[in-house]
């Protein structure tokens, strides 16, 4: 700050020697004024520091439109952006962001309530907003959408859902991970997952549909609760071992529950894939790079960030955004045999 | 969207009943205004379509602060957010702000001349920039730092640099990578990395001193430029081998390098670590998970993403920040044997 402060508009606009409506519009970065006035504007409203802040205009270096990512309370995932596919999902939103000459800002809030989520979007001025994760927040979106249409979350599809949604196909994924399993000729399949949260109660479904379509019983044994962090994924082998259940094959809800098992099985004595089969989800990249390398359902980060971001993009304001649910594929590696 | 569009701020004061300076310090969301009388303005503001944008207030559930991420365009490394390393660094930023209560906006910006390094700063309105990579833009932010101080660079400290840096200590981290290669007796340690970019000059320098000091002499055979992806790395060894160089050891310029560079090997019939013992550096979340699981130089992005943060939000306004060297790590894993 090089002047003496400002705070009123009108003294502003005197410095400046334009109208207050002028500094008003340069200062929202309206495209009625100049961008070379709109530049003297702003540097002057910083050198006397009008409180107008947190903002970055569009104009010659400007973005065309920012982009809010509000990370819920993630159910069975730690709220920190060290999970890796928080964080490859997040990337792929930058990315997808940034190729459209687009800001993107990363909210503090973790929303839990309802009334977080509609002062979030009552007072966020981004062009459109991406909640990752619809956590136990069903219907709280469900009554946002009432009223507020910039937004789209992250997850699973549900029955008499009212917001768009943009998720992965898992009932799909599940049954495609768990199938694969049965063709190997395994009998004894555990499911390793937090079947509280929306997206992993689809998985689940998915891998009760291709149990029954191979003619294989479910056990009640063989599912293990399993937040999506290694630590936990180690607990439920060991469990699933003491409690000395037959099992030779695992459907992990996550790559990080399944590398967490994977550990626990060999620290065991067991073989992957000889004695247990492992398949994961995500596909997050260091997957490939296990040993073994893991078998997992990918869920594209790059082409759900597009995806994403084009809904609020291409949005047309007042019409409703179509949920999408992004193709799984089942990448096969080393961690089922075969 | 529900009422007429407002575009005078007089209109806006008149619909709220309260002064264009009330309405004004409220939308710039100043603590002279009552947070009841904000959300009401904020409201009216949204419903009237007021040129009001891409601002996300403080206040009830407002940030402290928002500090800005601008990624430069990175010499040697992939220009998007799928870079591990990148990516995990932007994580730990991402941690950081949260736990301070501040959001962070990421910047379609991806500077490369001094104009845009100063537009960026002119015209951008958070807390503090934080530029991820400086690239070879050292010049460029020397001039910045004359007339600009809420900015801090990520990456090496370097000589007359007038701007506050924070990076781990290169030199003493190459250094320390090749003298344990040269403690289990490698002999022929080649470098991979590209030696235009800052950060990797200084661990070449630090390991041309550890060969120094293990009496090891160097040859300019074994040096081999490679970017920060792995079909270069892969390419860089396959040339070695081509040259029928004889090495028995590399020290990679990053952990991609490093992968790349143990694939290709095991390709070629070498093993690791019994032909050739690699050491790489970044100790991104998979490095471990590799095999063999990889010896490499941490970078803690964790605790480099709280100190880049809490250098902006602590700084004394007009006071010189100081740059500061993060320490790294040997991490000793499979991929070096001894």
């Amino acid at each position: 700050m090089t002047g003496r402060p400002i705070t009123r508009l009108e003294d502003l606009a005197r410095l400046a020697g334009v109208s207050t409506a002028t500094v008003s519009r340069a200062l929202n970065d309206s495209a009625a004024v100049n961008v070379a006035t709109k530049r003297e504007i702003w540097k002057l409203a910083r050198e006397h520091n009008y409180p107008f802040r947190r903002y970055m205009p569009s104009g010659p270096i400007g973005a065309q439109a920012t982009i809010a990512v509000v990370i819920t309370r993630p159910q069975g995932r730690v709220d920190r952006l060290s999970d890796p596919f928080l964080l490859e999902l997040v990337g792929g939103i930058g990315d997808a962001a940034r190729e459209r000459g687009c800001d993107f800002l990363v909210s503090h809030v973790a929303p839990s309530t309802y009334d977080d989520l509609s002062a979030l979007m009552a007072t966020n001025r981004a062009d459109g907003v991406i909640f990752l994760g619809q956590s136990s927040l069903f219907a709280e979106f469900n009554q946002l959408a009432q009223e507020e249409s910039r937004f789209v979350v992250w997850g699973a599809q549900l029955p008499e859902q009212r917001y768009c949604s943009v998720g992965s196909d898992n009932l799909r994924g599940g049954r495609r991970a768990t199938a694969h399993l049965a063709r190997l000729g395994r009998r004894r399949i555990a499911f390793l997952g937090d079947i509280e949260a929306p997206e992993v109660i689809q998985r689940y479904q998915g891998y009760l549909r291709a149990l029954e379509e191979a003619g294989l019983p479910v056990d009640p044994a063989l599912v293990v609760p399993a937040h999506f962090e290694i630590e936990f994924a180690e607990a439920a082998v060991d469990t699933l071992i003491a409690r000395q259940v037959d099992f030779d094959a695992i459907f992990a809800a996550s790559d990080m529950i399944a590398l967490g098992a994977i550990r626990s099985l060999l620290h065991a004595g067991r073989s992957v894939p000889g004695d247990v089969s492992v398949v994961g989800y995500d596909d997050v990249q260091f997957a490939r790079y296990n040993h073994p390398a893991l078998t997992t359902i990918a869920q594209n980060t790059g082409k759900a960030g597009r995806l994403l971001v084009s809904k609020l993009l291409n949005s047309v304001p007042d019409e409703e955004m179509r949920s999408e649910r992004v193709p799984t594929d089942l990448i096969v590696r080393e961690s089922c045999g075969g």
